[in-house]
């Protein structure tokens, strides 16, 4: 995927909300993995997830089918 | 996916419909998953789908294998 | 998938093809799924089908592993 | 997939042969469905496949995990 | 998938991270597949993983899910 | 996946050399396949594969998860 990392894009600025309120955030993945944590950080190509073992997953985009945040 | 967002595409305006119309809304993704609820917006990358429980899910425009309006 | 949308392409003729003649058309989907109808139109990124019940599908290309006329 | 459709490519080349040949061919989708035919003419978004019940079908080149001359 | 390569994104520096700490790393791919291993370098379209078996593994970035370090 | 071809990268220089080298390889593909055979040319979109049985194989790149030389 190619994303120009818009920071105005309602997508952009939703995952940027995610990470400065660090919600649980639920990231279902084209694998058909769900992953959940709190997104640490994002930039163009990925994203990262911090699970509740503190463990740190970088996401591929390309890889996501959606995400939601959990305390909605 | 590589999108220029043109909103003149039938296949925006379709969309922008949908969310104007707060029309119940079907979307299967690659996963296999189908979402059903209402859009809310979309943009060049995703569509924000709300559900009946109110739960937001940010769909990737590139996971999606079609969308079709329920009350068609 | 990023198309120009060249009508000149015999894919895209092929799918105009379809639609002026209103052709019963078999497409199969990266998810498995065998959806038929008749195809209404196509744009750059997305082809409408309509199935015998009415049913509009919006089915984005890069979603789309084949097409065929069923009475070819 | 972006293809340029530079006919100089090997690969480009590779299928044009067995255009000219009319050689039976199997392609495999990234569904997992095998086909096979004999293909018809390409350009840069999808091949037409030919099978033995005269049946055509326009795979989209994003959905070709590989192909092969049958009699090769 | 098409990358920049830009080496001041956050992902690529992270994954440089791993490459100079030799740091055993999970890698998922969009298959399903989990490769273990540390990873040797990376281009634009690839990382290079060797196993505990000194087998080199030339992993396409477009196939990947997510990777994450094992030692974190 | 557009790929520039550049010969100077790591990842187009080590299937040079596996082409050079005429070395068994195995490549899986998203698909779930594994192919295996020597690897014969490559250009910007696919890779030829030639089987045990002299079969040769076009591998699109887009669907290639990974390779690996098989006598490393």
């Amino acid at each position: 995927m190619i994303t120009e990392f818009d920071t105005s894009l309602p997508s952009t600025r939703q995952l940027q909300n995610l990470i400065k309120q660090a919600a649980p955030t639920e990231i279902k993945l084209l694998t058909g993995d769900i992953l959940t944590g709190r997104v640490m950080w994002q930039d163009q190509y990925s994203v990262c997830l911090v699970d509740d073992n503190s463990q740190q997953v970088m996401i591929w985009k390309q890889a996501i089918a959606y995400f939601k945040p959990l305390s909605n």
